[in-house]
Order: C-alpha cells, then sequence, then structure tokens
C-alpha cells in the first residue's frame, strides 16, 4: 500500500549549482548526499516535510555521473527538469508484485538499492500515463511482514 | 515559508481514463474534482498523505478543457507526464515577493484562485532549473500575517 508521496526526482547537470538554488531561493537544506554507482548519478535528498505514515517527502536532486546512463541520457533528450515521482510505501516487494499482475511493466525483476539505503524500484512510464514511477521502502521502515 | 509538497501536477489527455489508473493501480481514490475555466483545465485531485505542516501532499490530474491553455498547449509539445510540482506555505504573497526579490520571474502580478479555492502563484521553469514551480496557499490555512 503506498502510503505517501516519498519524492520528487529531478535531473539536473550541475548538481552543487541546483542545491545553492534551491537553498537560496527556499530555504531548503541538504538532508543526505551520496553516490549511486549503479543509477549513474550523484545526488542530493532536501527534506521537505514530514508524512503521517511516520516518513518523509524529499527533493531528490540527480546529476549523472555519465552519459550513458538513464539519467544522462534523460537529460540529453529533455532538459533539466522532473525526471520521476516515488510514493513510499512498507513492502515494495509485496507492491510490486501486485502491480505487476495489473499489467504494468516493473522495471526491474527484484527491487535495488536507493538513496539513503531504501530499497526501490520502478514502473515503466508508457504504462503510467508519461509519467516514470518509483515505489520505496526506507530502511528505517519495517516490513510489514 | 514553503512547509510542503503540497501536490505534483500531472498533465494527461483524459482524465477519466487517468484516475482510473491510478484507482485500478494504487488504490488512490479523487478527492476532490472542478473545473478552472482560467486555467483551461479539467482536473482530480488524489490525496496521497497528511503533512506536518497540518496540510495534505496530493496528485492534481490535470486535462486542458482547451487545446490553447497553458496545459493544452504542453501537452501537444511534451506527451503525457509531469506539468509542475507545488509547495504550500501560508503566505503565498510574502513568499511570491520575497523570491521576485531573489531575481526569480513570478508569473502573476498577484496570486490567483486554484484549486480547493487555494491562492496560488507560478514561478518561470527557465529560473527553477526546468521545473515549472507553483506555490500555494490553502483555502483552510489561516493567513501568516
Amino acid at each position: 500500500m503506498l502510503t505517501r508521496i516519498d519524492h520528487i526526482g529531478i535531473a539536473c547537470r550541475d548538481l552543487d549549482a541546483t542545491v545553492e538554488f534551491y537553498r537560496a531561493t527556499y530555504g531548503f537544506e541538504v538532508f543526505h548526499t551520496e553516490v549511486n554507482e549503479e543509477q549513474g548519478v550523484r545526488e542530493a535528498m532536501l527534506r521537505i516535510n514530514g508524512t503521517d505514515d511516520g516518513g518523509a517527502s524529499y527533493l531528490q536532486l540527480l546529476e549523472p555521473t555519465r552519459e550513458d546512463s538513464a539519467v544522462g541520457k534523460w537529460l540529453a533528450k529533455n532538459g533539466e527538469g522532473v525526471h520521476h515521482i516515488a510514493f513510499g510505501t512498507a513492502d515494495v516487494d509485496g507492491d510490486a508484485e501486485a502491480i505487476r499482475g495489473k499489467g504494468v511493466r516493473v522495471l526491474y525483476e527484484e527491487p535495488r538499492i536507493g538513496s539513503m539505503g531504501s530499497r526501490i524500484t520502478f514502473l515503466h512510464p508508457k504504462d503510467c500515463h508519461g509519467v516514470l514511477t518509483e515505489l520505496v521502502t526506507s530502511a528505517e521502515t519495517p516490513p510489514a511482514h
């Protein structure tokens, strides 16, 4: 069961400049940064608010570490902007299976590691009215089963 | 001060079909629907979670009511997908003025009426690293001044 907007993933060319834009314009501060070599991104998480399922909503700023990564290719085609949206769940495995059973393409056979040790998967944007959609179970969320 | 992700605005060609996708796939239900003639959209708000500032986060599904509306033109160029993101604030007037003072273009001289009687304005995407960004003060939020 999806219980929150976990984050909005935003592709950018220069992570440091984009972090500075969000700080200077809105006062948003960096909560966490990391490099995810598998995804080919350097990223910053900006925590915006807490949510009533005990989690939080973030902006996830993504700079590709290589041009042939998924975000690198997307950026070359689309320019900077919203790359994906993510919903939080206590059970990414169960939800991904249920959604796969409804005929929506799930991009990973098994969830992979996302930001801050979370477990994530993605749904095909062509099956989701044009929206690349991620499902996330946070590392700190107890498993639902 | 921006205190939550208020909503993610998603442009779609067929509102009823898109509402049904979100219901059937994730169990998200329609919280509110309306037509905003000024914006040229028919829309549905799906409430996803409550937020720790006393508000909530929504998906806002937007179908243009005419091809020459902002969303209609965007859809013709980009296809279905994420159209904008919105941050909630208790004081859209004060925040818009402060952000204008930092050199970011604010698209309306004064806030206009958005979903559910809220007061809204938009920031120019070219000044926001490619992200069309909305500021929202909900109708039920007491003014900050």
